[in-house]
């Protein structure tokens, strides 16, 4: 006799990127920003370390929402805080799709989404991408949406990088009866953004992260967005202190330094386009990127697993999947200049 | 149409206690530390506030983990660590309960367990503590327990703040098909503990966190520890990176300056000593308290209800339930001596 859910004992969990502590190593697998968090930030929390840290954190993270509600323009109440993005999508799950109802994502994207379906028990829909790594809506595809409780969407999307055309993404929306999750984590750096789309429709939360470009991994905040009936639900469903206060004081000093934030963001963009000018001169296929990472295939007879391998053996570490449709390219966080002259470099002793 | 699974639409959420900004206030309604993390932990806090927040935290909280595994005499892989303790309880109700199964907690207990229930969408099994708020294991509780997945037991108790008899403890653990955690929130403040249940038995996880006596409520640091199987199943399940950097380095920090966590506890037992020395002289009837809070019903005329809105009067903060079998008492925290000399002093002038 078991004592664990069966679906629980059945799945495998979610494996994140290594976080490795040799030193030295160049750690371009895991999407971190390679620039700390603004020192302004960091004298904050310094002095945020005291005695209040006895008490419990303010349950709703108040004076965050507060900031992000005016920032971007919604209610505070539109809006919820979460103990990074992650938490926000599972939370997302447990409000709106239960037990054997269908749970949809793109693929190839983020793999956590079939694992929190695993959790739940939902009924997973795989919707594919097409060539492109973009949304084709088309019967097929529609199809696979009837009767879906819950579509997540990575926009831009990851491990491709590239940005999912608008058009397509709201007809999504449209023929869907269910919810749809649009995951900005990466938003940041690309061009555009959907948070009209959580303004102009009762299905849609756009969810974010402090990971990404505001260089807070290590703090744990997210957030996400929409109707309120569909905040309201997942409020129901956190745990009441779900954010501790040093993530929430952290979080609120770093939309007080945007100047900080967007001077790093055009940095790891204009890393990002020398790094796909090298990589497109030697023969690299590479998807336009709107994110801090891209997604590329080299030049035969190079395969991505060597180049993988060939990379972490100079102690640079990137990310490659064994997986359909992905395993011929390699996912590379765009680190400091240094970090990247030091992978071209390698990269280009891979291919001789 | 909604959005909503039903039973999320239908629950209430989780209330927690009032976290209220009015300064001056005496606050001795959510049982945290009257007294701040040690300064030792607070300059190895602030010392780690620096660029390595931009990266994602050990997943695992290795380092954590092996600290308690040494001090427990427990392996590393049978410890897990979560974003407070209720994020560890919500694990346990996801790997061990599914949608329609049996979770049964204890009455009058943490309100929390029976909000846990209604997400997953469990069925609830109400287990009545007797009079003396005690495990009386007999028939009828033995009935109950028939095919339940997942008890949950608060030991020692809260609110009422007793210590349950092992004995019977024991024997719900025997009687029972499934999981169970006990919850020892509040154990550092007791004269025993259940750890060796975990390690006795194979359907055992003692749950504890850093919130009450090691000053820690606005970091985030709970764990458990069982049987290997178990915590396995938990991992499944945790957000990856479910603790921030500062968290598991702030716990960390409190480990080792045990000398100031027991000089704590020793101040909180003394100070409740005397608060329930003081209560019983005027005729309170207070529960033996095993935690750091006693739970007290005033003589008449005085109602639970008048004290509570007296002291609130007064800017002294407590904690009173209108529900079943509680709302004949009030629920204190134990306070610093100066604060309970003020709530003791109010709590006289309301008798007049």
């Amino acid at each position: 006799m078991t004592y664990i859910r069966r679906q629980i004992e059945r799945m495998s969990g979610y494996v994140p990127g290594e976080q490795p502590k040799v030193p030295g190593l160049i750690k371009l697998n895991t999407n971190e920003n390679p620039y700390p968090p603004s020192p302004k930030v960091l004298d904050v929390l310094r002095a945020a370390v005291d005695g209040r840290l006895r008490l419990y954190p303010d349950p709703t993270s108040s004076a965050l929402r507060q900031k992000l509600s005016k920032m971007h323009g919604f209610e505070p109440d539109q809006i919820i805080i979460g103990n990074g993005c992650d938490d926000i999508l599972n939370l997302c799950v447990r409000a709106f799709c239960g037990e054997c109802e269908k749970l949809a994502y793109f693929w190839p994207s983020y793999s956590l989404y079939p694992v929190l379906a695993n959790i739940q028990g939902a009924t997973q829909v795989e919707l594919p991408l097409d060539d492109d790594f973009q949304i084709k809506v088309h019967p097929p595809l529609l199809s696979k949406l009837d009767g879906v409780k819950l579509v997540f969407i990575t926009q831009p999307n990851a491990p491709s990088g590239v940005w999912l055309q608008r058009v397509e993404l709201q007809r999504v929306i449209e023929e869907t009866k269910g919810v749809v999750v649009i995951d900005e984590a990466y938003v940041d750096f690309a061009a555009d953004n959907c948070l009209d789309f959580a303004r102009e429709y009762d299905n849609v939360i756009v969810a974010r992260t402090f990971s990404k470009a505001f260089s807070l991994a290590g703090m744990r905040v997210g957030w996400a967005v929409g109707p309120r009936e569909l905040i309201g639900a997942l409020n129901k469903v956190k745990d009441s202190y779900n954010v501790s206060r040093l993530a929430q004081i952290g979080a609120e000093a770093t939309l007080d330094d945007w100047a900080y934030f967007e001077s790093n963001v055009r940095r790891i963009k204009a890393t990002r386009q020398r790094v796909i000018a090298r990589l497109e001169e030697w023969k690299f296929f590479v998807y336009p990127s709107q994110t801090n990472f891209v997604f590329a295939r080299p030049p035969a007879p190079l395969t991505a697993r060597q180049w993988f391998e060939n990379s972490r053996e100079q102690k640079i570490l990137v990310r490659w999947w064994d997986a359909d449709r992905i395993r011929d390219f390699v996912r590379v966080t765009i680190g400091t200049d240094e970090e990247m002259d030091n992978f071209l470099e390698a990269s280009e002793r891979a291919q001789r």
